[in-house]
């Protein structure tokens, strides 16, 4: 194994930034070779042919996974995992070190273009599941590159726009992923953003790749620039970003060198980031290449698998799915032919194949099937493509109409501008269901679309973006050779206008400010009590579940186990995502109505009642404090939900926690309310206090006015003439201040002293 | 006249604190005296007896006229002209130099405590209304205090909490309202706040109190802080705070000597403080005594003036109002009997008189009136009020029922945390209604109230804390003696959930986040689309007006003069609020969809047309750019709306303005998207960045993936496999990280220079 120290400076220095697109330098008189990074996150993008420094060639076949939104939608990290084994042994087959994935930003809005390559609006779950994820990669000596920390939740300006984000909202939404996975997995990798936070760039930013990445939580790994986030290299080594990518073809290398020379770069710094880019090139090197070849078909039946359990059944009115036998059925939209299966941008796979619904379909049912596109991906309306669509649909039992939002319309690299399908699609839909009202919506999209038709439409099925698979897997959901299981892990509102961040975002001339604070997603729904499309964590099966009471018990290491029994009552073998979510009515800060804790998605067969356990970790009952600067968990009473979803609450219990909140110390800045309400101190503090304003009524104190009206003295006493008192006039006064009001100094010090004793 | 250069240090520091609670230090040598300022705003409390350092005395009997929420509600600055005069003359007569008055902070929430005091939710608003009121004062040579400055929009933990604002909300919100009084009326004195702004403390803020208020706005007069608001003297002088009040009993005076002589402040600031100080006293010299006493009839005759023209009649199904004569009246609760006329805190005047609606209402018509408390302000409900209350409904032809917010519920000093009626109110309500439908409902309230009721009450009155005459005033509404003229100066919500603070309010810790930016009061429900029960700007009266077609021009200074014709096509006389509102649907920045910039409150006879011309100026177009840090008049086309309320627009006309928009200067931070948009430079940059990076077909560059599928390349064309161009993926780079894609820096330069030529 090679050490820094073996280096020349400018040998070191070579090592902070690619050789080219794809691959960090080799130093062959030291022994260090080469290894290579790829896009993912969910399949491999290796390229083919010269690395052009473009990244612009094909890249081999490889099989695509659902993206984020879809495997999120799973609600299960042993899925993730399983994706996750798989990415590793396609990376290890292709001799790839470090695939960069997985996304663990939070939705903070709909319009984000690049949410399909994240998990959630909710931190507790896109940590969990990309920690299964990244175990899995990491299992086949493949490194994960956790991405892109921090608080890049937006395309708009995302290379030069500083993310404005207070520290509670920070720590506990847009950090707490990255926190969780570091913490439980350790990627070899994080991958920095490109934004600036809090108006640094985050490739150059210390405290946040220092201070809160190492010093916090603990991460071992390297940090790698996201391609071409490096503002001020020099900069970057001193602030932790080990390695930038791609190439800055020598020049950012020349100057760390100066940098060291001139005295302005700390030399250790730079063995520092080195070693790091040594210690990962030692790691890859443990990596075996495996004896055999890819296996396509098992990997595409884990994409299939994977899609199946990523689809998300919205509303099934009249049991119209699964589609009963016999029936003539219109398969209607462009999608079900030409699927939309991926995102664009530098997640972008060549599959190793492809299923259509369309081809799907055809295979199950035969000839009951008629197709008709509907529409054309550009959005123009087509007259001739409506009314064949519109026939279809009335000479059929049934019209399954695939919509969505075209390629076009979302993709890394700009974000939305409305949550609204295509207008010509939803004209289609209304003639459609005029013509055959028993019609199935399936989604393809990437990002949340609204859904005028929610009322109108009797069975809604969320299809995402699934993979190459995703054509057979919908198919198996709507003919019911596999039950529906997955659950919305983002809430689908009524309008764009309801979303938390509407109005802040994506900002503008270089800022944006998350001015909903913690409140992201439901926790803003379910704090302003607003009506929602479909709920985070709302998914039907094609069969029902009951919910026990549950139980809640703190165990021995603090944490709260949450047992309930669950029965399936419905006439078929199902999933049940059983969530925890905690609350807490009376607090030293504001929180969220409920945040989810916990949660488990469990096959339980008809008939059959399983007992689920699941723990929520003491440290996430815990709220950033200001003052404190660290996590603090308040002592007392929790409300412990378990539901079926964020809006479908089933059985509630409350722990009592032990808290560590910190003692807050008394000074002159602390409120004479704070002093008067110290539980030893107080009352003897009330008394002093009178005495020394010379006034024994001091619950009568300042700006008081006259309680008899002057010439109106004669009239009952008017309402407006109550008195101000020092609970309430008063509390908000730091006891130093009551200098102003006649106490001297050395007597509000003496009564401090007397408090802390 | 005494120059400070006559002065010892010691003489200097001394006159930097107040002499007692209310008055300045005289330095009798020197012949200077000392002066009083009392508080208001809407009436004088001079206080009686010694000056007990403590102001509990009583004060002496004054003109209580409508509280800021009444006054504001006239939406005239005429009329707050004539109150301001009344209470220039009051304070002349009582040898009070400085009145501490009128507040404008912004409502940003309907839970501030102290939103009696306060005008509006609208800067334009709260500015206009208030420069009328300081011209009235000061033109009887007594001073104004504009107060609190700022960003003081809470009451909760006031004197410590960190108002943590962004620019544009600032200087578009909640400085606003204090530039224009600054710059149109010259207050004698600004007030600094208790509280922090963006961490710093309103009374040590160099760039609140000196860069914002004299550099930019040319402000000329004193800085006194708030009642106990300094917290570190030194800091404060040199920030540009001259006067602490009250007084510190010498300590502060010490401080501030002992920072000259150990060079820790500079004595040029002492002076500069003190000379204002001086200059203040030398002011309030001009005045001379009246010679007659108060004339209380004149007065109590203004305020009831002032308070008829602050009710705001919301709602009126039937023409319930006014009371046809003739008929039995139920009048009802104990608002009747007994007002809230005025709130709690620094403000509480001792009137002079005090006018009940029971009173008046007997004088008026006589034993056709039955009263009936209904209920008491400790909220307890009392079944035998309320049988005896709906008793009386029930066997009189029209119920008037008065309820409102009891003197505990809201003050100085502390803020709400529900902005509904006390439950036993609302119960009694309920009952009063199914006894007699026939009901009108009367407010008492300093804050904004929910009005679950607002659907089925055929009337409802806003009678808001109406001063010393409300009582009078609002049975010369109620009876038709005088039309209501009253306009919503702040939104009425169906719920406190929907206020744009929600969620942000009070904030917690130390630090309260203005989250919703820009977007307070009325424009965020537009911007959102939210339902409101009443919204910004309406108010009914007993006759009606049509609007002719407005017109709006570019006049020679810029401004846009706005003309329409108002038909009084009514039974009666009244008055119309003419409302300008401007808004545009392009913009660099993110906008409020509309903005009140002009109004205009105007007496029309029955039949008559008036036709009204306002301007709106130029510079209240104006942005704040972040990027300029000054106010920017984008260029374009504007919407000018005409209505009676923010919600009621009745015409509409577009202007185009001539633009200030700074030249963006494109530099290696520019974005591509920024270079590729450049009028001139676009083009070429274009072809010459297609060479520089060795690819004719540039727009397919970066990151693009196959466009063939691998295995599936049998398939068709895939919805998913668009490629990504310069102007979507690329777009947000900055032309300075092309060195990551191969383009030389040299090369790069190159491309800036030619598109800057």
């Amino acid at each position: 194994m090679t050490n820094v120290r073996e280096l020349t400076l400018e040998d070191k220095a070579s090592l902070l930034s690619g050789k080219d697109f794809w691959t960090t330098k080799n130093i062959d008189r030291a022994g260090v070779p080469s290894i290579m990074m790829t896009d993912g996150p969910h399949g491999l993008r290796k390229q083919t042919g010269s690395s052009d420094n473009l990244g612009i060639n094909d890249s081999i076949p490889a099989t695509c996974f659902p993206p984020a939104v879809g495997l999120g939608s799973a609600f299960d990290p042993d899925l993730a995992k399983k994706v996750g084994v798989a990415l590793g042994v396609e990376s290890a087959i292709e001799d790839v070190s470090v695939l960069l994935g997985p996304g663990v930003n939070i939705k903070r809005s709909p319009l984000c273009g690049r949410n399909f390559e994240y998990f959630s609006e909710d931190p507790h779950h896109a940590g969990v599941v990309a920690t299964g994820m990244v175990r899995g990669m990491q299992s086949q000596t493949v490194g994960a590159s956790l991405k892109h920390f921090a608080a890049n939740n937006q395309e708009t300006d995302r290379m030069r726009v500083s993310a404005d984000v207070d520290p509670r909202p920070l720590r506990e939404i847009y950090f707490r992923a990255f926190e969780r996975v570091v913490k439980n997995a350790q990627p070899w990798t994080v991958m920095c953003s490109y934004n600036k936070v809090n108006g640094t760039y985050a490739s150059e930013h210390p405290w946040l790749l220092t201070d809160v990445l190492r010093d916090d939580w603990g991460f071992e790994g390297l940090v790698v620039s996201d391609w071409g986030a490096v503002n001020d290299r020099v900069k970057g080594v001193a602030a932790g970003l080990d390695l930038e990518m791609p190439s800055s073809d020598g020049v950012t290398d020349a100057q760390i060198v100066d940098a060291v020379r001139n005295g302005d770069l700390d030399e250790a710094l730079v063995d520092r980031a080195a070693q790091r880019v040594l210690d990962l090139v030692e790691k890859s090197g443990h990596r075996e290449k495996p004896d055999d070849p890819l296996d396509v078909d098992a990997h595409h039946a884990l994409a299939r698998e994977a899609a199946t359990r990523s689809v998300v059944l919205l509303k099934n009115e009249g049991s119209l799915l699964p589609l009963a036998e016999g029936q003539d059925i219109a398969l209607i939209g462009e999608f079900a032919r030409t699927p939309r299966y991926q995102g664009g941008g530098s997640s972008h796979i060549n599959p190793t194949r492809l299923d259509t619904a369309l081809d799907s379909f055809t295979q199950a049912v035969g000839d009951r099937v008629s197709f008709a596109p509907g529409f054309t991906f550009d959005g123009e309306p087509s007259e001739s493509l409506r009314a064949e669509a519109v026939e279809v649909a009335r000479s059929s039992d049934v019209a399954v109409l695939f919509l969505g939002l075209p390629d076009a319309a979302e993709s890394e690299g700009f974000d939305r501008t409305t949550i609204d399908l295509p207008a010509d699609q939803i004209e289609l839909l209304d003639e459609v269901v005029e013509a055959n009202p028993r019609t199935v919506v399936v989604l393809s999209n990437g990002g949340v679309v609204s859904l005028p038709f929610a009322d109108t439409v009797p069975a809604i099925v969320e299809g995402w973006l699934l993979g190459q698979a995703g054509g057979s897997a919908i198919v198996d959901i709507l003919t019911g050779a596999a039950d529906p299981s997955g659950r919305l892990s983002e809430t689908i509102p009524h309008r764009l206008e309801d979303n938390p961040s509407f109005g802040n975002f994506p900002g503008e001339l270089g800022h944006v400010r998350y001015g909903e604070g913690i409140h992201v997603g439901y926790r803003w729904y379910d704090k302003r009590g607003l009506d929602v499309a479909f709920p985070f964590g709302h998914g039907l099966t094609y069969t029902e579940f009951e919910y026990g009471e549950p139980t809640a018990r703190v165990n021995g290491r603090g944490d709260i186990d949450v047992s309930v029994g669950v029965t399936n009552v419905g006439p078929r073998d199902g999933r049940e995502v059983v969530q925890v979510y905690v609350g807490r009515d009376e607090s030293a800060v504001d929180r969220s109505p409920r945040e989810l804790k916990a949660f488990s998605s469990v096959e339980i067969a008809s008939g059959q009642t399983r007992f689920v356990t699941l723990t929520v970790d003491r440290s996430d009952l815990a709220y950033w404090d200001i003052r404190a600067d660290r996590f603090v968990v308040e002592g007392g009473t929790y409300r412990v939900e378990v539901g079926a979803s964020s809006r479908d609450i089933r059985g509630e219990a409350s722990v009592s926690i032990d808290g560590d909140d910190p003692d807050v110390e008394l000074t002159r800045e602390s409120s004479l309310g704070e002093v008067l309400a110290h539980p030893k101190a107080g009352p003897t503090a009330r008394q002093r206090l009178a005495e020394l304003m010379g006034n024994p009524g001091v619950d009568d104190a300042e700006q008081k006015s006259g309680t008899q009206p002057g010439a109106a003295a004669d009239s009952d006493e008017p309402a407006g003439d109550e008195p101000m008192d020092l609970d309430t006039m008063m509390a908000s006064l730091p006891v130093g201040r009551l200098v102003s009001f006649g106490v001297p100094q050395d007597k509000i010090d003496e009564l401090i002293e007397m408090a802390r004793s």
